[in-house]
């Protein structure tokens, strides 16, 4: 791609529209799933990765490190947190004995499906959801962002999407 | 809004979706800025101080809160480091006694304006506008993302979408 396809302002105005945008919505995301998890006594990252072992039945800690974006060390200690309180046990696999593999135990199963009822039972207090209301309310649904997620694919690639895929097929089949 | 107009399942969905998309593209863009910045002996925060108060010309400590969506506690903290490097100054406003106003020096636009030329001559560093140029290509213009700014407009009120418009006004002026 090469630099003369766009000027010095179109770039500034999209980065800071961008920078000012995505930081407003993630850090109400934020604060809502702090408050939403919190009453479990778990925190946001923490529970990131019971969702994302959850749902992907399993996953490896570069797995959860890649989709959580979290660095492989905070992936790794809120793991071994979440495995001293027997949520979940480490593994190798015969196949991949280089990778860490993470599995729920069924308290830990049990302890998500809890914060699930009290996050469907909780719709009001999700912020971004509520304000993407008198969206659904014009287009009879909520927005896609297919914008958003060609720029996350062009960026973490082909992978994540397809990560995110699994585990909104897995929300299908639950609820 | 009445609690009929969605599923739980459309709600899950439409959240979970939305924590992914926003964690992957913020992070990214706090990476981004971070390794912009470093080399001025700035972190996030205060590079987001000195830009707020360049393009509205000053600015009060809450209005560096809302705008930089940072506590108070957080802007009143990073602007005082930068009154120490003479970067800025704090002064109170006759019609308004109670706010703290904060003016950059010209020591503090000068290192701005450094920090923009970088900017401008490293755009092919800037992640997320990188992995925007096939949409670009595709439209012929960045994609505008009106429905991330009519929720963000929801969360934080109009007030929030005003100061943006009065920025990007400003770097249109500039650049």
């Amino acid at each position: 791609m090469s630099k003369e396809s766009y000027s010095i302002q179109e770039a500034i105005l999209y980065s800071h529209k961008m920078a000012q945008l995505s930081k407003a919505i993630w850090k109400q995301i934020e604060k809502d799933w702090q408050n939403w998890v919190k009453p479990f006594e778990l925190n946001l990252n923490e529970h990131h990765i019971l969702w994302i072992c959850y749902h992907l039945n399993g996953a490896s800690i570069s797995e959860i490190s890649q989709f959580g974006i979290m660095h492989v060390s905070t992936a790794f200690n809120f793991s071994k947190k979440l495995e001293e309180r027997e949520l979940l046990t480490f593994s190798k696999r015969e196949e991949d004995k280089r990778n860490t593999y993470v599995e729920l135990t069924d308290a830990g199963k049990k302890l998500f499906e809890e914060t699930m009822e009290a996050h469907a039972s909780g719709t009001d207090k999700n912020t971004v959801m509520q304000a993407s209301l008198p969206l659904k309310d014009l287009y009879g649904r909520f927005p896609e962002f297919q914008d958003l997620e060609a720029i996350v694919k062009n960026i973490y690639g082909d992978d994540y999407l397809e990560i995110l895929d699994r585990s909104i097929a897995s929300i299908r089949e639950e609820y």
